[in-house]
């Protein structure tokens, strides 16, 4: 039996916890004293209001939470809290559509990126700062989850790197959450504040910085510009912000080893030198058309090219080039680079480099096993036999990814008949990337689409956020039974 | 060790073979006095010969072919068949390129159909029936190949359905496989001979009606105008066309089966009912489409619809609507359908149903294992629980298949820079079907590829035709090792 009581219990905490934040917000648009106000006072109470309401109504009962429950919630929770953020959108006047709000907000919980904003720099001060909060949130909740929760559900490509992680028994668990989370917090904070420091240095102002910072560290690419950060055209700050994105996109828990001084425990984690290479490849291809076939100075090459790069396989998503100038053989390259995402327990979305890696592998000693048939090769990755079971898992997730996306892209032609625009469209949004390519490349948006398609998309965000099982699952009729 | 000798027999007798059938073909440039015949006298000179001096060189030396043998037979088999099979083009100045007429050959023995003609109402005869009959020869070889040989080997689709078929003792299979070979031959020159009347009484000339009945049964898509079947603009011939491209897109064990009156084991299979209900599926709403989005009246709708969809899922390729014309929802769904393919034992090319199926339900079971982790669910196909190498193997496949996809996009975007086109360039190719999407669509053709693009796209028609692996195989370190 699914327990409501207790989904609406942890539900209702997270709504008190999410009001908090806006009321942080109502501090900034105190500070500039824009038109933004009321729309977070309102905002705040009515979402601490219902969030207390249920905390009333279901404070009573047991406290453990079944996996099934787990699921629940924290599908449920994405979906809530992108309804009650999009509130101060709406009342603000900011984004006078509710479709356009729950878009934006899903966009920004998500880390995704992609917006329907045509007047970025018109909006006030409070409403930026939301919007840059929300995926400020969403990449740190994502971690939390990727390597705390999600491996207790037994999903999520974590299990298979901490290993050191302690088993499911579920009443052992909760210390142990608790200071990962801590943690894993702290890590985020410090670097999101060095961050703020090094862009404020490049000449962004104190507002700009802490923005730019909270949308780097999530690797979710909200700008507080329409021109993203091409708007500075600074080499300088354009470095920063490549080298945050590649530690935002690297596994939190290395970065933390990093922190100790544990290099070395660092360079030998097979994902983060894979992440590094694959990272470094593009970029040098990249790096090399852009001098030849576009003629570019090399320094303004290395910058875009890395930028781009590091941009998309992280899924960040922010915009200095447009990639859709270059030749198709590198936009196409970009558009592959979508399938990668960063690293497992980092706040990239994507498949993740650990699934691509394990892939690559399985399928070559898939090709041994045709000529040795008898023998037994375990795929090994850290030095280790990779368990039967976390393969297969791999396996299925990345067959539904591409089946998943095939399928996106057949409805998106439906919706808006543009092929590239809708391969594009699918890419980015089940990858948590932000810009696509063909209507939707990184000096356009999404504003242009219908209802529909808005509200698709949000699902494909949702779906790529929580690594497809969690969602899909309650999809399922064995799911439902008994 | 590999034993060269026995590579040289096997690919000797192959090449006499091939040299017969030129003889043959020689005998309709004599009934129309074109100016083919020096050009079939002299390919059958040069290709007896060195089939023939190769069998000198290697008559003596054991016969049993092992394993590695058999891979590498198989791969440079079809790669010489084509080799000398471009002699009549290019000696008879039909196409003088060598790039271009390797293309046409490898295209017409993998059964594809993709074609760099651009006057093939001129060309003499001899030539248009030689270009028809590499593609009934091909589809039968692959069909010997897929029910007979690559089960031995350890790949294709077809270990899963015929598990009637003998364990892989070396020794003991001789027999089976002649036998089978011969049923195979059987039904397979009933069903043209069929369809050749059929489409004689349908208005074609005897000489047309047999070049389309070679290339229908084939699932290869050669047409003898430029306009393909669009030419006759004829119902009746459409539809006649459909029924045999269903069949030829049908397991021909089945098929044998279906002729001995045993209707209810064809429907049984389940490999069947899913390529029925795909069709169909796909048909309907495409139908449905192209009545409300083009106003089409029903009957044109329905044949146009079942005509592409059939055409396509097979992987025959003949073009009677200029499916680039349809609304874009409509053409993605046909570039969907490129990577179905026909039924394993058929001589349809692409993934193949039963990989589809398998894939399908194999995704759902491990959902279903996220909830109950203990449980064994085994995936079962036609009532049996199917073995978990064969899921491995089918997933593999399918993983290489798509990974085999993207690279394919991405170089083609590097030698023809225009995404559409290297998608329908690359899905067309690799799954042997014909036409593709964007500038190589069902009205145009390859020819204003450049070179390098030739070449690449004649391995994909390869590595697609031998369903990868063995081609796959001869890159491993592993297989030439000791």
């Amino acid at each position: 039996m699914i327990n409501k009581n207790i989904i609406g219990k942890v539900l209702s905490f997270l709504l008190m916890g999410e009001a908090v934040f806006m009321l942080l917000t109502l501090l900034v648009s105190l500070i500039y004293k824009e038109n933004d106000i009321k729309a977070f006072v309102y905002s705040f109470a009515i979402t601490f209001g219902i969030g207390f309401l249920t905390f009333l109504l279901t404070r009573k009962g047991p406290v453990t939470i079944s996996k099934r429950e787990g699921y629940i919630i924290v599908t449920f929770g994405w979906i809530i809290f992108s309804f009650f953020g999009c509130l101060p959108f709406i009342l603000s006047d900011a984004i006078p559509s509710f479709t356009d709000s729950f878009f934006e907000t899903m966009s920004g919980f998500t880390t995704t990126g992609s917006s329907i904003l045509n007047n970025i720099e018109e909006l006030p001060h409070g409403i930026l700062f939301w919007r840059s909060l929300i995926q400020w949130l969403g990449g740190m909740g994502f971690i939390v989850l990727s390597l705390a929760i999600l491996p207790i559900l037994g999903i999520g490509g974590m299990q298979l790197f901490v290993a050191e992680v302690p088993g499911p028994t579920p009443d052992k668990l909760h210390p142990r959450i608790k200071e990962t989370a801590q943690k894993l917090w702290g890590i985020y904070i410090l670097f999101t504040a060095l961050e703020t420091v090094l862009l404020y240095f490049g000449g962004m102002s104190v507002f700009d910085a802490i923005c730019h910072s909270f949308t780097t560290m999530a690797t979710g690419g909200y700008s507080t510009k329409q021109d993203s950060i091409g708007h500075w055209n600074s080499p300088y700050i354009q470095w920063v912000i490549i080298i945050f994105m590649f530690i935002a996109g690297t596994n939190f828990t290395l970065s933390y080893f990093g922190l100790h001084g544990k290099i070395r425990k660092v360079w030998e984690n097979e994902e983060f030198r894979f992440y590094f290479f694959f990272t470094a490849g593009f970029s040098l291809i990249i790096t090399l058309s852009l001098i030849l076939f576009h003629d570019l100075p090399w320094f303004t090459a290395v910058t875009d090219a890395v930028f781009q790069v590091v941009s998309v396989i992280t899924t960040t998503g922010f915009a200095t080039a447009d990639y859709e100038l270059w030749t198709p053989f590198l936009s196409t390259l970009i558009l592959i680079l979508m399938f990668f995402g960063g690293s497992a327990g980092s706040t990239g979305g994507g498949v993740k480099i650990v699934r691509i890696v394990l892939l690559i592998k399985n399928g070559y000693f898939e090709l041994k096993r045709l000529i040795h048939p008898q023998a037994v090769i375990p795929v090994r990755f850290n030095k280790r036999a990779v368990d039967q079971g976390i393969v297969h898992n791999v396996i299925a997730f990345i067959i539904f990814y591409v089946f998943i996306f095939a399928v996106g892209v057949v409805i998106m032609t439906f919706l808006e008949p543009n092929l590239d625009t809708a391969i594009g469209a699918v890419a980015t949004t089940l990858g948590n990337i932000g810009p696509g390519i063909g209507s939707v490349g990184p000096t356009e948006n999404f504003a242009h689409f219908s209802d529909v398609s808005k509200w698709f998309l949000s699902f494909l965000m949702l779906l790529g956020r929580l690594e497809l099982f969690t969602v899909l699952l309650l999809f399922t009729r064995a799911f439902w039974k008994k």
